[in-house]
Order: structure tokens, then sequence, then C-alpha cells
């Protein structure tokens, strides 16, 4: 049997105790390390759970499957995710590989970023389509999302926008380092991991409405649209704040992982009051 | 502190070890029995927390939510829910009146349905404004939020429609007899707890489609749109089953709880093929 098994979004004690018990009779403990991070480092995990993990990285989920779901036909094999195994990320492929081969999988669900936002007030069944707002360089400065924004805006929804993550990305530079190095000394060079901070979403967000303005287009969001910061939700040290688009360039919210919430029109007065417990500069440090 | 614990969707084992932890140390613990259930009932969550629970229906949450927050400045009381706490559900009230009582909070996210439906394979950033599918009545036959679902099937978004629960409702019989009842026997009397099933709903959005159809409008859905049936997801026993609407105004999924989705266009390669593995007739029985 495959398990595919939610970790929430904390540290080691969000996982369920469904969960746990599993991990703890599996022959195979794999751990998905590159959609999500959690507040705490495989050591810990491995600690906790009393079990050593396998750390899989994207190449080797997409080019190493098989070797994942060996011998998971006759014996117990868990695939560890942060979040849920269906949030953000989905892992379709994994599911259809392991069917392919005749090999029964159970999905043990947990909180992942796409219902736990609702907890800085805004209701859920609100959310219009989620994006993903990716670094830009020099060179790619994508700004097609913001059409979504933009009917989810229209049609009175929020937006979750979930902030680019980059693990194990070989930059052009490293990339030709990293073959030379990889001929003389077998193995490869990694950038130091990145993740998107409010602070560069909104700036990025900013520019777009600049650009639009330049275009003589009208902007579906403004400096002034309200948003929401949310920081390690589900951790202890979680941070949300409250304010406009502008508010967000600057505002601090410790480290990652961070997401962004453009607000809708027509909001409930619960959905108010509730956001007004975070406003920025009053309170952004209430957590919930 | 007031904690407001998530408890998943299956059974008792879907808490998380930190949920676990803190019920079994705060002085008093609520369970939300209302908007949700469990495929288990109080008596075995009592027995695996090892704490006595206290049934916190609408009633009392709305009326006296200052005893369930007595004391909780200089306590840990709990307050559980099934899902997550701002699942399909929010209980923005509780915290807003314990944040004006000076009472900190603290929410242990955990898996609801809002997220889960992702084990059917659409990916969930895809998902537009979520809808609740009433009970009709003789007299009451509510279509209004079939807007909502054309609105996202034209954006090209999946809908997921959360269907009627009906706990500690009081039919006009009874609240006459129960009105009777209350002043001889000091009680009130209760219809039996009903849950929508998929084939209620599809049966209701069929005729919807044929009321549109007689007044000359041209339908978002029609018997023909492809949907996705789900009974008791993150339980044992979940079963999922993808076919048109007309099948789902028949598949058999068993007990609740139920959820319907109905697709949009446009779908990715691989959230149809994940759909295939549930397919009727051929596989209605497969659970993730």
């Amino acid at each position: 049997m495959l398990y595919l098994i939610g970790l929430g979004l904390g540290d080691a004690k969000d996982i369920t105790v469904k969960g746990l018990e599993i991990v703890r009779r599996c022959r195979r403990v794999y751990l998905e390390a590159y959609t999500s991070i959690l507040t705490v480092g495989k050591e810990v995990l491995e600690e906790f759970y009393g079990r050593k993990l396998i750390l899989a990285d994207r190449e080797e989920v997409e080019q190493e499957a098989d070797n994942i779901l060996k011998d998971a036909d006759i014996s117990d094999v868990a695939f560890l995710v942060v979040g849920d195994p269906f949030g953000a990320t989905t892992h379709s492929d994994l599911i259809l590989r392991a069917t392919k081969l005749g090999i029964s999988y159970r999905v043990i669900h947990n909180a992942s970023i796409m219902n736990a936002v609702g907890c800085c007030g805004l209701q859920l069944y609100k959310f219009g389509e989620t994006i993903s707002i990716v670094f830009w360089t020099d060179t790619w400065r994508p700004e097609s999302f913001f059409d979504k924004v933009k009917k989810n805006r229209q049609n009175g929804m929020h937006t979750l926008c979930l902030l680019d993550i980059k693990i194990k990305e070989q930059s052009l530079e490293n990339l030709i380092n990293g073959i030379e190095f990889y001929i003389y000394r077998g193995r490869k060079i990694y950038e130091p991991p990145r993740y998107m901070s409010i602070n560069q979403a909104a700036q990025q967000l900013l520019e777009i409405v600049q650009n639009q303005r330049m275009r003589g287009e009208e902007p579906a969001v403004t400096e002034k649209t309200l948003c929401v910061g949310l920081a390690r939700v589900g951790a202890e040290d979680q941070k949300i704040a409250t304010g406009t688009l502008q508010q967000m360039s600057t505002v601090d919210l410790g480290g990652p992982l961070h997401s962004l919430i453009i607000t809708g029109d027509n909001m409930h007065p619960l959905e108010m009051e509730m956001l007004s417990l975070f406003s920025i500069p009053d309170n952004s440090s209430e957590s919930c």
C-alpha cells in the first residue's frame, strides 16, 4: 500500500494520529521536499516519528517514481507531503503510476494553505481561482496571472496568491559550473533555497499596476486595494497583517512561508470585523 | 486560552498530535455538533481523547457563547470542530467575542472538505465559488445558487457543492407539539437528522435545468455535464464516482456525508486521467 500523508503546516506534531501510526509501521518513508516547508527540519521529524526519512526532491519524484513505489504492492510505503497531498500541488502522477502498477493507495488528509488561509476571517467559499506569483528575473517578468485576479475581483471573489519557492534550483551560471563540477566530482551545485516574501510579491504587483496605467488600461487592483499578508500559517509564530497593497510592500512578517490574499469587494461585515483584528499598524502581530 | 481545534474528516484518529495533546489538558472541551459529522459518535471520541465532551449545538454557540468562554482567560478551553475551524463554516463569531473579552485564542488546523476534495484529482486552484444546495420544501425551492455555477463554468472553474445538513431542526408540526411538550416536560422535540445525498442534489439540479429550458433559457449545466460525487471523504470507506449529472441522480455512494462537484470545462489531461479512476459504472467504488 502507498500512503500519501499530509503533515499539516506547522511542525512535527501537526501530523494526524492516524498518519503518525502509519509512518511508524511503513517499510520506507519518503519526505517530499520541494513544494513547501515546515518550521522544523528533517532531523526533528525523524526524531519525533522515530523513523529515517528519505528526502525526495522534484527530480526523484518525477524521474524515479518507480523506486518510490518499489515493493509497495507487498509492503507499506509512506510518501509525506507538507500540507495536504492534494493541496497546492497534487501528486496525481504518483497515484496514477501506482494504480497502473496495481498498487493500492490511501490518502491521509491534513490542513493545507488552501483551507488554512480561512484563519484570517475571509470566507473560504468566496475565494476564486488561486494564482501563483513567480520570481521575476531581468528577462522574464510575466503579468498574465493578473487577468485571473481581475476576473476574481469582477466576481466579488478573493484571490489567494501562492508565492514562489525555489529549492534545488540551478542558476544558469551554476548550471554551467555544475556541469563541470559534475564531470569532475560526480555531483551538482545548487542555489540556496529562496522563498518569495509578501513584500516582493506586492512590489511585483505594484509594478504591474504601473505598467497597466502606462498602457492606458485601468488596473483591477490599485495601491489601495485591501490585502492580507500571512506568514507561517499554522505555526506558533504565525503572523497576519491586513492593509493596502502598498502597505504589503513594506510590512515585516518575518521568515517564510508567506502567502498573500487580494480581497474581493462586497465583504461580509463579519469578514471585515475579523480582518480588523490584524490591521497595520495597530495590530499586525496578532496571531490566530 | 481558547483553542479551536479541527478534527479532520474521518474518525477519532484524524485529530493532529498537537490537537490531541491540547484536548487532553484543557479544562473544558466542547464539540461543535451542527455543521458536520465524523464517522464515529461522541462516545468514541470521548474514549479516545480520555475526556468528557460537552455537545454544543447551534443555539448554544450562538446564544450561550459566554458560557463556552467562561474563565478561558485563566484556563484552557477547547472547541472542537469537524474538519477545520475555518472550513465550510467559520467560527468568527466565537473568536470575535473572545477577543472582545480579552481572551487569547489559537487555531489548530486540519483537513476540511474545502481542501480534501482534491483527492478526486481536480486541481484545487481551479475551483470557483463554493455553493450550498439546500433541501427544497413544497413551498421553498430556491434556484439562485445556479447563477454561481454558471459563472464558475463560464470561467472554466469547478464548483464544489456542499449539501444540506439538518440537525436538531424543529418541523412546523413538531414545533407546535414541541412547544406544548416543552411546557409540560421541559424539553423540545426535534426531527431526526437529515443529510442530503448526491442523488437528491442531482435531482434538484436536473429540475432547475428543466425549469430553465421551460423559461427559454439555456442552462449552464445539462444532464450530460461531468460531475464528481464524493461520500465520506477521508474515511476508510470513502467513495468517489465520476459521471454525468444524470448518473449522479441514481449512483449509490452509501451513507453521509456527501459532496458534489460540477466540473468546469478545459480540464487538464492529468485531471481527466485521475477522474477516470472513478468512472461509473466501471469503478465507482475505488477509494483514494
